[in-house]
């Protein structure tokens, strides 16, 4: 692969016959869209139109293809990067989107995260441990309800309690409202502790008002935000992280679907290249349905070395308990942020307690005394 | 259904024995995501956790699930209407979202498209026809290659011309050097003609980037522009509908396949219900699956009657000919967008004539001679 190509790697499901006529479908489908045969400019029939370089036979009437595309077409630009790499072949159903492979230049011209695993830990001083999250819920407290219960969470020694990803901009909890009152009560709660937890809220809506709510959250004295790219478009993503380099944001992976783009590349490597500083992703063993393999490639795209790209942190979430944390460290190790829900609120007036025992359990581990 | 709630209809792959127990997740996942039995707050338990409404047996092992949802959660945010439907749920593979049902109230907040079916008919002035279109391509040529392409095109008496959704703002073709060339050359072409060629700009990136490319575009003369939802997410389409009342938007379908969510639904009626003025979609017997069932309901999703929204015009497309235009349009009828892209493009130096005879195959239609 030269600097000028990248790669799309796709699962297609098809006939031995007709895979190498399908291969090239989608290399045309991917770039020019249009018969071949009708383009005269001999630069686009060699810079542009995509190209085969592989089919491979996995079995069971599955193939691997990796069409080559054209670093042109996409420059720096993340919604392009998904438009070209998936856009119209998404619309076909016999194909899953497994990966891309990038030149160096063009991971460098996406930059990445700002602050990543290492920032992330730096705001919270956490070294040497993996890092603990909770979420404020359920959606429809209003935000002094929020406020109380994120002290709470805080006072039990978090490093990071995010909105609910459901919590946006309501009228019975108005972004405006809720987000003092709840950088309000963590503060209090950091001043009894001594321990940095930083509030995340939820931006919403279109990047326009995202810019908005960043200024005011930042304003508050925030500096790590919650966001769902799928649903605001990667490009909202990518321009927030261009318009603040002094935010950290955590991806969340709403809307991000299971079955047509293969998890471990949305979630671990295109959110990282995309600029997410962490990324929440469905934990194996929880209510979602993912395999330890799915996991464990998540994590290693999101944390794996790269010449241009800072770490990105992993966030397992999803029906996650504290006594689960031993095992879970163990399999991911210390790159990770953990972050628990609703087993926590199920402990109710005794919340803080509760999230004590998580955030002791995970330093606990970080100490070499794993199952203690 | 009240005015207070609103609903998500799924079609989930169970057992029946474990049916009715895997619907009552869905209703929390997409509403509290947290215990229930741990949220004390009677008036969150009765407005915001979600309800199964029914559940109904369709056979072969499929399900269909109406959950009732709030509408306070919703409001008139569209990331947050694909986040409350489907968002932590489009994460398992059991379960697609199909449909979703509005109270009145709630689509007259979201508002729908500005212009709609009565307003691309009007800015053409085509009463009584079918509306024709074709795209630029391939990317990977220059402003003036294009602007030369959109002249012959306009010659040949379309309707509406769009910039490929490949185009973005590629160092090849920046939109502002490419959007002021072509709209020149259509400029030229309709004083030609004397029939009012609209050319739609693709816009790409952030929405910040979009509301700028809007703006030189409307300083061209332009009033319809060309965006892709799934890739600027549904809240950019929004803002941008919500920002400029003038401007007609045509929804592109790119990355669309790759939510799991029902084309009827997603292309039909959501990019209706957010704004959107016509809707691009793969079109029954091309090169995409859609079966006449699925193009049928999209369809009618776009155009139905509704109390609260325009019509959107709905754009089949991919892979069409001039000898399909008589099939096609007795399909759809009249209240449609016919989109042909590579079949006019193959005609190369012939472009003009062959747009000028799928042109007058639409016209000849809306005239009764339905098969000349």
């Amino acid at each position: 692969m030269t600097e000028s190509r990248w790669q799309a790697v796709f699962r297609v499901r098809s006939e031995a016959a007709r895979i190498d006529a399908r291969a090239l479908t989608i290399a045309v489908e991917q770039s020019v869209e249009m018969p071949v045969g009708a383009i005269d400019d001999p630069a686009i029939l060699q810079d542009i139109v995509g190209a085969v370089d592989s089919v491979a036979e996995l079995g069971g009437g599955l193939f691997e293809v990796r069409i080559g595309l054209s670093v042109a077409t996409v420059e720096d630009d993340a919604g392009q990067l998904l438009n070209m790499a998936f856009g119209n072949t998404s619309l076909h159903d016999d194909v899953v989107l497994h990966d891309v492979v990038l030149p160096a230049a063009m991971q460098a011209a996406f930059g990445g995260p700002n602050h990543g695993l290492d920032g992330m830990r730096a705001r919270v001083g956490a070294m040497g441990r993996a890092l603990t999250a909770s979420a404020l819920k359920p959606q429809g407290l209003g935000p002094d309800r929020l406020a109380e219960l994120a002290e709470r969470f805080a006072l039990g020694g978090l490093d990071y309690i995010k909105d609910d990803h459901g919590i946006a901009n309501q009228a019975y909890a108005p972004f405006a409202a809720r987000v003092p009152a709840i950088a309000a009560a963590v503060r209090r709660a950091v001043q009894s502790t001594g321990h940095p937890t930083r509030y995340l809220p939820s931006l919403s809506g279109g990047v326009d008002q995202m810019h908005r709510q960043v200024r005011l959250a930042v304003a508050e004295g925030l500096d790590t935000m919650l966001i769902a790219p799928m649903l605001s478009g990667v490009a909202s993503l990518q321009s927030l992280v261009r318009a603040w380099p002094g935010v950290a944001f955590v991806a969340h992976p709403t809307l991000g679907g299971a079955a047509r783009i293969a998890p471990e590349l949305l979630f671990g490597k295109l959110f990282r290249l995309f600029g997410a500083d962490a990324s929440i992703f469905p934990n194996f063993g929880g209510r979602f349905g993912y395999s330890q393999a799915t996991c464990r490639k998540l994590a290693a795209n999101a944390t794996g070395p790269s010449p241009h790209l800072r770490a990105a942190v992993p966030v397992p979430a999803g029906g996650m308990t504290t006594e689960r944390v031993p095992e879970i460290l163990d399999f991911f190790g210390t790159d990770v942020m953990l972050l628990l829900g609703g087993s926590l609120l199920e402990a109710r007036e005794r919340i803080t307690e509760a999230t004590a025992a998580f955030t002791q359990a995970v330093a606990r581990h970080g100490q070499g005394n794993t199952h203690g």
